[in-house]
């Protein structure tokens, strides 16, 4: 049956433990952050703005998990030539910020996780907590 | 793991196949029609624009597909006390109009179908047509 | 000192027990639903879609906690001859659905919390569940 | 009779028989895309989204696609200095990237076809096929 295919989705219960964890991973490195997990239609299933968590960081961390579970790949590495093209094209939401990455279960993408309001670097230190709290990868 | 749950998703060989079928009936029917075909989550997967469809049908179809997807029941049994507060509440987006389908395969709601330019009747009618292509429902 | 006042705002760790306790009351009633917790400013805070809980609830369960923190009294109330009114004026996000709540603490009006997926009356139950959990009222 | 004039347009068969064809030169190259094809009045006639397309092309090879028909010509031409302007301006419909073409026959623009998810060139390639299927031109 070609019409139909196989598929995984991500729980509730799994985008909450994902937020949990990147919360727990934030509070180590010591940088509100604000979390978005959507799932692989790019709509949102968890989220959570800590207390020092940016408000710009909403909208920002949302954008960076469409553009992981969209590209399949972590956030930011589209080359420079065609970055704001692409931003352009997407009205804002295929970003080239870093920590924004797709959620691989046995090597489907079934969501995103983005963050922000720290440091790239931060951000996607808190991002990746979030993926290994329910046993995924990042890659396929 | 309760993580990650067990899905099934729509091909565009599926969707192409639903295009196909409504376009079809809607000849049979004489009556051209906007037939949009998308995901779970409410994301574009397929679409036409017969030649005499309605140009707002597009919009329209689009948002009758999203509206059996996300309600998990056929558009237009909202009851009248709610509708319009249902309508502003989403942008629009939720309809009370006929011929927004749910598709169900094995009880799991894996898109919908939204038809416009015809009257309800037709319009389902034609919906129906694309869901029947596949083999699958639009009830559980 | 009347140029700044003394104000309170609902911690993450706050918002995130509303959820899990929405949720919790959720699984209850044995219906899955979106839940949205916003601060004062109308910013989300924290978000939870149930596996169940529909698509487009995103969007309505967010606008009632708007409703709720922007009115300071539970949706719904609104009167039948200026609800569409207001409904228009505010691009949707004033809504007359039920279960959007204004957070009290200590008469003040903190946050809002907003649920969607249900009939009227299960997503009451839901956000009422919620706003106890942090030992607050929807009430001054 | 001046006030009108002969035109010609696209019709819905037209517009699958290029989605066909693009989907097929898809599957030769092996990368899953996002298609586009649009009227002269830069509406949407058909669309597909195969299996691999990415999320947030569905936006961008619609804006391609309203690209090739607005300007006549290939997408990607716009000089660096006022690329962004043109994007800005037109709300990012106005995209530089590449694969948005122009339908042309006999000399008259009748639609476009935008195409996404792959490199420039394949995309390119994939939008051509669309536009050889019905003995078309992307040049006057």
């Amino acid at each position: 049956m070609t019409d139909v295919a196989k598929h995984l989705r991500l729980t509730h219960a799994g985008a909450l433990k994902m937020i949990d964890a990147a919360v727990a991973k934030a509070g180590e490195i010591g940088v509100d952050m604000c979390i978005s997990v959507v799932d692989d239609g790019g709509n949102l299933l968890a989220f959570v703005r800590m207390d020092g968590g940016k408000l710009l960081s909403i909208d920002s961390s949302f954008n960076k998990a469409l553009t992981g579970v969209s590209g399949r790949v972590p956030s930011g590495g589209v080359p420079g030539d065609v970055e704001f093209k692409l931003a352009h094209a997407t009205s804002g939401k295929l970003t080239n910020l870093k920590a924004g990455l797709p959620i691989y279960v046995e090597g489907i993408v079934i969501g995103g996780i983005g963050v922000g309001s720290g440091t790239g670097e931060q951000d996607l230190e808190v991002a990746k907590a979030g993926i290994a709290a329910i046993g995924a990868g990042y890659e396929p």
